[in-house]
């Protein structure tokens, strides 16, 4: 099944520093998951562009992924 | 009348960096608020941090700050 949730560049753009990093781990989505304490489904939407991530998922993320959370956001424009 | 949004810490930072910013740049709320396309009563309640704000309005305030989003999320963690 497509998902049908507006995507918006900037979201996009955040989900892809998420996946790049993932990736850069070697790790799964759900090791993502798991580490950040989110769930496997939101991280995988979170990747695909689709949610606007907020202040305190935001730092969730970066500290799972061992980066500071400047470098998710970092040139983002509105 | 006091509020009694719930205040995270890592909100209350992010809600201090953008009010210091301001200050800078000697601007009212009300400046910030029509820059960034925010309603002035949200820019409040970001500055006092009581908003867990989202990817999209965290680059609004920033560009509207004539600064990088980076330097408002950077080194805060969960």
């Amino acid at each position: 099944m497509t998902s049908h949730r507006k995507r918006f560049p900037q979201a996009i753009e955040f989900g892809h520093r998420v996946r790049a990093r993932r990736h850069e781990l070697g790790w799964s989505i759900e090791t993502l998951a798991d580490n950040s304490g989110l769930h496997w489904t939101y991280v995988g939407s979170v990747e695909r562009g689709e949610r606007n991530v907020a202040l305190l998922n935001i730092v969730r993320l970066a500290a799972a992924l061992q980066m500071d959370a400047a470098e998710l956001v970092r040139g983002i424009i509105p």
